[in-house]
């Protein structure tokens, strides 16, 4: 698959190299390929400059937003949250249209000091906002509520744990179904929530999270919804 | 000990009747006994009066807020978030001070439809509304993640899963964790977050809890945090 994700920064990277490894076509979106190629400070979640990233990985392909998006047959959302809706105007509407759009980004407001609000919650979500501003998008919200390298490589967190999604649109949750099983995660432990509006409940995991990885001193973890009545296949 | 349960629903009863079980003495707190006593309609959640409930555990107290709270070891707001502070202002700040209160509610807002919303969240929270209210009392936030079947019997559902709790006062806490232990939480299963504020997390979980219910089609799951490294006790 063409897959071009949006966001240079470490969830963008990581998701990248893994679906490289995977075989697929990967273009990075950005507003300035120059600019991004001439970041040569290091990422202080990665310890490595972008440049120094992309000379290791440079099968992929850097291009601005629209560019990026015209010919993907999936476009995954990593920017960050507060920056989600620009970077989706920098792709258009026209480019967006009738395309699978995976949000994994989360409403984080980090204005207010540590630890980060959520700049949209409770009546409505990103995932929403997105879905509302480009109407012809596919969005599914999912991943959203874990670790990227973990989004990644389920096994990192041994025994099962959940991926939980949001969308509209049946078919597109179904493709992003069997991206996740090609990652190694199992039927079973991919819950389908429902219609878009169900990503408030999900984006609104992520102050818990934080508080989480805090307590455990590691972000190494996940949520797992254990049941009395184990489900093979929930989506 | 000497517990009281504030709020006469089915989340009170349903602690009342298990704590009882395990050998406590119960008092149930409610704003109006003479009203409680007589309500003979059936509840829509247990599908028995309140009346034709207590005459089969008739060995459990009825008393009014502020009279049922002063002997109290252990107090637990099992009131509906909306009704909480009410409830707790007629308990009284001077019966609350020094005891330990454990808030299972949450601010669910039914007001504007289905699925509800929360009346408090992001930047505070009912935990905290109580707290701020009654300094005195030694508030910790526990089982609001979870249906009431299954905080007073973890086995419901098999297999590891999660109580979180928050709160300022440890030593408050370290209780709470003994009463959970007496329930059957094992002590890997317990995970302290933290001060108070950390609630504004845990009550966050409704929406994304109400929307697993849907889904699901049970209330009988429960959130379980998998970890790469498991820790043998949190607390």
């Amino acid at each position: 698959m063409n897959i071009t994700i949006l966001g240079t920064g470490m969830v963008g990277q990581t998701i990248a190299a893994k679906l490289q490894e995977l075989g697929h076509q990967i273009t990075l979106g950005t507003r300035s390929v120059n600019d991004t190629l001439q970041r040569t400070a290091a990422n202080p979640m990665t310890g490595t400059s972008f440049a120094d990233w992309h000379a290791t990985h440079s099968g992929i392909r850097i291009a601005p937003y629209q560019e990026a998006a015209t010919d993907a047959d999936l476009i995954i959302n990593a920017t960050s949250g507060a920056g989600s809706l620009e970077a989706l105007r920098g792709v258009g509407s026209k480019a967006l249209a009738g395309k699978v759009l995976l949000d994994v980004a989360n409403p984080l407001d980090f204005s207010k000091g540590m630890p980060p609000t959520l700049f949209v919650c409770n009546t409505d979500s990103l995932g929403e906002q997105i879905q509302r501003e480009f109407p012809e998008a596919r969005v599914v919200k999912g991943l959203n509520t874990m670790n990227a390298y973990l989004m990644m490589n389920p096994q990192l967190v041994p025994g099962d744990h959940t991926v939980l999604l949001s969308g509209n649109d049946a078919d597109a949750k179904k493709e992003i179904v069997r991206l996740l099983n090609s990652l190694g995660w199992k039927e079973k432990n991919i819950i389908d929530l429902g219609d878009i509006s169900t990503a408030r409940g999900t984006e609104m995991l992520l102050p818990v999270w934080i508080r989480l990885w805090g307590a455990l001193g590691s972000p190494e973890f996940n949520f797992h919804i254990a049941r009395k009545v184990p489900v093979e296949a929930a989506v």
